[in-house]
């Protein structure tokens, strides 16, 4: 996953953009950059890292002049963690200078390749953002606009795209809408970011979404809008079960609201009659925990404390200490946990490993009897358009079923919310999103 | 503020002393180190910035060797950010190799340095701890346990220290135990730590408190009990109220017990009658609000959230981004708080900035009423036993009354625990704790 | 002005390469990068600075795996010092992993960019570098060597080049020759390098020179040679007068023994009759001064002593520091100069503004008269293959007379060798030189 | 060894003072610093690596404010590579800030250790510089500059030191001047360097040498000057025969003029009747070959070049790559050796394995014959006044006579000068030097 975000017509666009990245860094720890064009020349400033790990002066931003910039924090490994393919990407074409930043996975990789690569085509990292501008290069257009627009109708899967061509910026979102992107006004000129928790920040207004298969081209202060495919939504129902941040609107809605309901309809349908307490595994389930004990007897308590300093550990004792990948990041509260029957909420499961060594933990601090309850169903299948899954052999509910897991968890219930509960807790039809992830059913043919 | 952690007979020294500074990366976040002792040599390694800042590889602690090891990280700046002013201090007296780290302040510096001086002593860094070695080598004793006692019995103020002389491990906390330190077990080891949520992240067993005027030293894998002062707890409440882990274990209770009770014995001395909704300042305050809660009518809501990445942030913007600094740290979620009448629990208020800037943010997304509930009473005096407070004149509750507080933060009501309230939330009696940042009452002479 | 490697089939290429562009470092001191091919994979590194600020480890040279490898020093920044141009350039076609390094300039960018342009071709760099792949990924041969052979054939002026394309590797030189490349045998592995300092100190031994406008494949352990243009020698002349080392042999010839004998061509055309000591500007005239002093009575001595510590000064004093930049890297000794007559022997005027420094301190010192004696003729003309020449304006003997220049530099005689008694101490015949930079007449016509 | 300087009253001292330690860089790369005063605080900036390295912004030597200054470069691992060993050492003491720079070793610290550690000091760094001040503070005058007269009286050995007392500024030289140190003047203040050639960079007036057993004290911009012991000079000979710069000015004569002088002595003393070329081991034998060829019939030629791009080269490759350590600095040149008999003139040998592999590489240049001629005697004692040689063992004309070293060279002959010759080419009586390194006789008794 990734987090983009551009800023048109502001004086202080590279600092704007640098605040973004900052309420977006949920969306990717893994690398930042930001690209600006200031009339005459492009700068990029680009690093593995953190934000406030590579961008740490005043001076490095004051060097990313103009009024229009664009930038990304990077999550995925897709491609290799080589530099290279740290976005903004950066090229150059007929004397203009391009850099384009990218939230998704592209489907139809194969076909084109061979495609551009018959044609002569050199390919200088392995991030599928390059292929959207050596198909806009070799477009026929009569026009930039027409060009762009034969280019995003090629691509098949999930691109949230920002891109600058000198002082040109075009915006697209696919015709799935699979990944957030909105728009928002600061004075006279536009935000436009994953989320609008990175409006918030800077204290842009939320003006609307971009539409799934529309695009628009910002030159001249003016904004010309296309639509380059026929819209059919499928947004992905993660960002609300997990990825975005609570305080974001996406998809029409906010995330957090979206959430309680969740948690309300997994309470409903799968409650625990008996339980003393909710506890939720900080942060991101907190309001799914807190919307389940609402409709629950059971009082919501705080049993777990994260350690937000964490960063990159290197380092795992030699000797055997158990759970220690949880512990490092959880603590469990003994006076709250103890001779307690304990509802743990969490927002999914995954791997598995994590939730198995949080039961451990609250088990040793005392807890009588520990029940999960999780917030999506069962996440079965491999995502190809940007959730950064592991491998289909890692996602535990492939190969567990029900009572497998709770053997392996060493819980007293485990539930999940069904598909039609969740579809049920959503702002849109169910028609709208992309739950391929739990049911395997895939919106497109994958041919990367 | 500081943390300090002592690892005694472990074939991991340096490595659990990292790990257990992680777990006390929250009592500061300036500077970082460890030294250990291999039998021949002593070996340091300390550096600006978070333990992930400083520690970036596993080499770094293998060149850590020895089976005995302190580490400490680092609030303050008393002294300035020299990094010699990073402990732990390194000395070398008579063929030993003295490492010493120190949490708290000393107040009979000037005597003590007087004298010093008189007698030809340099000093090399700005630091209270570099008296005590000092000391220790001018004292007469004539056994090394007895100059140690010597040396501790000198000192008037807040110490909890831990020094290796080679192979010799020494652990004193002052008669007053204003600041906290713990004894723990880890296989054959000891371990010793500012709270014991270091020693959960290890493993370790809880065993018992260093007692006020209690000195420890170990050698040859024994433990030798002094008492060098006659104690009289004076335990620093601030400890309870905000800044240990809620996860720890201080001063013989659970922190997160009794925030709990203080938040409870805040919504019965001073309620809000009409409220809807009961949120905290994330994430200090969340027990505090959560008990608050439970004594209230109104539910506890997530109406802030904050973001954990932010790191250091070097830029404030050009233009003026009203409230920028709350701002980067925390956004309102505006689908709880619109049309609410909200209830905000702060742990405390010390410049109240930062307050006012979430109250017009939190109105800005729409509440109807913004009611503050503080839970201690305020901040009125300056703390010369180690908590890093700003100078009198920046603590806000020093030249404002409530009205003119309300006034200045533009809430609909302000209110604060009583001392009396706070003190009857506490687990031992009242006189057992230090109350002087509230009431002005020092149990000391300062004399620095 | 740069320096490539290439190291073909031998266990320890990357430091092989590493320890080759040590000897070259002094064709460039800007950036410095290393890639290699393992049979599967490719790895690179580069960065900007000296080959000992770059490679700080032996684990980075390990990282990069494999049995060939290209390496580049990069001086110039025609094109600006982005990393991105910091070479070996990295490229990806159909699955084949390439990677570029390439000495020289070419002079017939602009049909080439806009044809490629046309074809839809998006540039990621401002290097000259890129055209050659992009030219090969368009070519329409058969065979890879056929491609390879077209897109060569296309480039006019300098180049000499390395290039991986997976396992195989590609040498070429353009038809003029301009800059020097060599080919030695280590074991039973192949080098390639600008100079053939580069051989000796890695053991290699020398066997010939890449000709004028030949082309090698090397593939499975074999060599084939082609020859894409029809040779036309035109050696840079300022590489025997300064850029290359004096230990190295190039066009056929050692360097030390070209520089001598032009300097003792330059003594008998250029004589300072009662002159007392010759002394050189240390270390690029130290063999012209030596071979001046073989033809002169006056006697060759040390006069300024060079700190060869100097590395990267950032300052300049705040006060008039006169000389200072000339000061921090030259020191005169006055026993030697004092009350003497004194010969300086350089080996060429660029701008002119350190001799101008350096004339005023050997007079500071002491010396009685100062004569000036150059071994090459005015330099007033651009060089657009490759010589990092400042602009046209900048060149002092472009817009200054001898008695100007005499004037200016203060000097009690200024004399330069002529181009026909340069061009007499050369081991091949006139014709095979350019001169452009002294003559103004270019080989070829200028289309960037 | 090392480098120190000091600058008083200049409204530049930081930037002076980094300009004067690259000017003595060649006297150590091991590490760097740079205190001053600025009339209320001290401060320092140190590092390891060279000046270059460590010094890398403007903004660095702004922050060290003041018109007063001391600084110190690091070749000696005495003491460890620690940091704190690094100069300038900073203390406090009764509210002065103290720094200071040493170059030397004491000889007698062990009774001194010992005396002070009874009194209760404890050392912070094993360097022989803290003692100084220990003494200092220890000392019972009645006024600041009688107590250090006191403490520079205990002291024995070698000691050429500056130091900073807030914004007094004391220098001294011990009583036998084995190192040298000079004052210049600059405007209205004045320069101390271990070198004049520091002063020739920042444009100083070379005034005089420190007098052995001198101590100046500068307040209020004026000097009081003091005799603190009787002087019984004993200047370190190495400093001439290879150590100093060739344009400095030290024990009252250039060192260049006194090489060049030995360099004739050893041409009359030890002759090579018909040799073809004296080359030398650029750069620090070029004087004293230059003199030995001015007294031969053969004539001065440049057969080795130096790459004095090296820096840290830590890699040393797996293949039995021959010569390699010597390889890396040097280069033969084919054309200049080959079949000549040459005679090489070096300034010293002290462990013999540079020149071995010098030699090689000479023979397989095509050299017929090989002579060596060294301008010092054998060096069989270790130094124990601040050159760094390394332990006896490793000197190997300890262990080997001239017919074993001959052999153990591969050589046609070897010479070295005679103590007599060396001492006769000197400008002070033979009495006037330590030449302990070559007969073992030590003008005072080792106690360290």
């Amino acid at each position: 996953m990734c987090g983009i975000v551009g800023i048109y017509n502001h004086s202080e666009a590279a600092t704007l953009t640098y605040l973004c990245l900052y309420a977006l860094q949920h969306r990717g720890q893994e690398g930042v950059g930001i690209a600006t064009f200031d009339g005459n020349r492009s700068h990029v400033k680009k690093g593995d890292g953190l934000v406030s790990e590579v961008f740490t002066s005043r001076d490095q931003l004051q060097q990313l002049a103009g009024r229009i910039a664009v930038g990304h924090v990077r999550y995925s490994t897709y491609g290799g963690s080589n530099l290279a393919n740290v976005q903004p990407l950066i090229f150059k074409y007929k004397d203009t200078h391009i850099a384009i930043v990218h939230n998704g996975n592209l489907i139809n990789l194969k076909p084109i390749k061979q495609e551009l690569e018959e044609q002569g085509t050199l390919f200088q990292t392995s991030s599928d953002t390059e292929f959207i501008i050596h198909l806009f290069a070799h477009a026929k257009g009569d026009s930039f606009d027409e060009k762009m627009r034969q280019a995003l109708s090629r691509l098949e899967g999930a691109f949230s795209l920002i891109a600058l061509f000198d002082d040109k910026m075009v915006i697209a979102r696919d015709r799935h809408g699979y990944r957030p992107l909105c728009i928002g006004r600061i004075k006279d000129g536009f935000v436009f970011a994953s989320e609008t928790c990175a409006l918030d920040l800077i204290g842009a207004i939320y003006e609307r979404d971009i539409q799934p298969g529309e695009m628009l081209v910002l030159e001249n202060d003016a904004m010309r809008e296309y639509t380059f495919a026929s819209p059919t939504p499928h947004h992905c129902i993660f960002e609300y079960v997990y990825f975005s941040r609570p305080d974001s609107r996406i998809f029409g809605e906010y995330v957090d609201k979206t959430r309680r309901k969740l948690g309300k309809n997994l309470a409903l349908e799968k409650p625990v009659p008996n339980a003393d307490i909710i506890i939720s595994v900080p942060d991101s389930s907190n309001t799914t925990a807190l919307g389940f004990s609402q409709r629950s007897t059971a009082r919501f308590e705080i049993g777990l404390i994260r350690n937000h300093y964490i960063g990159r550990t290197f380092i795992h004792p030699n000797q055997a200490m158990r759970d220690f990948s949880a512990k490092i990041k959880f603590n469990p509260i003994g006076g709250v946990l103890k001779d307690r029957s304990v509802v743990v909420v969490d927002d999914s499961i995954v791997r598995g490993t994590t939730l198995q060594q949080l039961v451990r933990m609250i088990r040793e601090a005392g807890a009588r009897e520990v029940h999960i309850r999780i917030g999506s169903p069962p996440v079965k299948f491999p995502c190809f358009f940007g959730m950064d899954f592991p491998s289909t052999e890692e996602l535990i509910a492939n190969h567990r079923n029900i009572t497998e897991l709770q053997e392996f968890l060493q819980v007293d219930s485990l539930a999940y919310i069904s598909v039609e509960g969740l579809l049920n807790s959503m702002p849109l039809p169910a028609s709208h999103f992309c739950t391929a992830c739990f049911t395997g059913d895939y919106c497109e043919k994958i041919n990367r």
